[in-house]
């Protein structure tokens, strides 16, 4: 067995893909939890071109990026698969997990903004979050691949928790629970997998770190 | 034998990323031409989420977004491989696949505006295309990938035409050849397969294309 080492750090929504995954796998790993304000030599070494977490490490190789990770993890430990077999549903795995992907970003903008641009970003949020639930495929399935918890499931897990956690410390409420009974099935279902339940960030903690990280942030663009 | 469908689009950069792929690979299909000003129902019946190209229909069932295309098309037709064996290698090539990717909006950006807005972008191209040049790991290899062709290939071919017209349209040169001595000579063993070369949009018949597109989309923006 090779070694294994996770670069993440704290609550970082992106690393926690990567360790559901690996626990899902059942796969030892150090983790090495970066401090975001002082970067270590390594992982600037191991993720050159972003400089960011998570970055796994595998007999000495590094790869960055979450949904490259977690597509590395799949092939290197085809045990409880993270995409089904057959290439459609890849594909349609695939699709929402990119979707999401390419849409994030107005999470980051709701969180760090005000007045218009803010509205702009909630408008935005609340759009994404309508195509999921409508056009998702959830409903009939527990997870977005099936019965099973996978790719697209790690990837979305950000709507599971973070996006809660932004709502609150914004004071403003985008994902009414009666509008969006599909995704609030799912979130359930999600919770209630051992190993995110065991691997979720809590609530309560997160709400004043977030709250001081948005003072923070926003004092630096406007200043 | 399932029927292959392509809905594409003239000289779509997108579209031409899966013809290529399917040209490579061999696969006999119908190509379905789309007046993007005028979509027909069938495009919008199978990518309801985007309503664009390209989409693919294979045996009935659709596939949007050109990049799962690509991994579709490798994982049903596994001849001449779009992704290398390793794990590894294969995390390295979907990993400059996305960097392209989630940067490539510059490059519509530096088309479609003027002023400060148009040197930012400009900057930022520029800085995207020095991190492919510096660590992109060309240099060595003929592709992306080692010496064949690949998907990082395919989905950075837009540097190969279609970045060079938008220059000679714009009137600013970004990717200077004498700054880009890998990313050259990967331009030149790109059009050199024969794929590429039976398959790539005509430089003189795109650029007074590409110039009517920009009047048009910069007079609808700014009207």
């Amino acid at each position: 067995m090779e070694e294994v080492t996770l670069f993440g750090a704290g609550t970082s929504r992106f690393t926690h893909r990567v360790i559901w995954a690996l626990k899902l796998k059942g796969i030892d790993y150090t983790y090495i939890n970066e401090d975001l304000t002082n970067k270590s030599a390594l992982l600037l070494k191991y993720n050159p071109v972003y400089q960011r977490v998570p970055v796994l490490v595998h007999g000495g190789k590094a790869i960055a990026e979450s949904v490259v990770i977690l597509e590395y993890i799949d092939e290197t430990w085809p045990e409880n698969p993270l995409l089904p077999k057959d290439p459609y549903k890849r594909a349609v795995t695939r699709f929402w997990a990119k979707y999401f992907e390419d849409k994030l970003s107005c999470i980051g903008e709701f969180f760090l903004t005000t007045g218009e641009k803010r509205e702009k970003a909630a408008k935005d949020c609340l759009e994404m979050l309508r195509t999921i639930e409508e056009q998702g495929g959830l409903g009939e399935k527990k997870f977005f691949g099936g019965d099973e918890i996978g790719l697209a499931d790690l990837v979305m897990g950000i709507l599971a928790r973070w996006f809660g956690v932004i709502e609150e410390v914004v004071g403003v409420k985008v994902m009414e629970p009666q509008e969006f009974p599909r995704l609030q099935a799912w979130i359930k279902n999600f919770k209630e997998v051992p190993v995110i339940k065991e691997n979720l960030p809590d609530h309560e903690k997160m709400v004043p770190m977030y709250k001081l990280r948005r003072e923070m942030l926003m004092a630096r663009t406007s200043a």
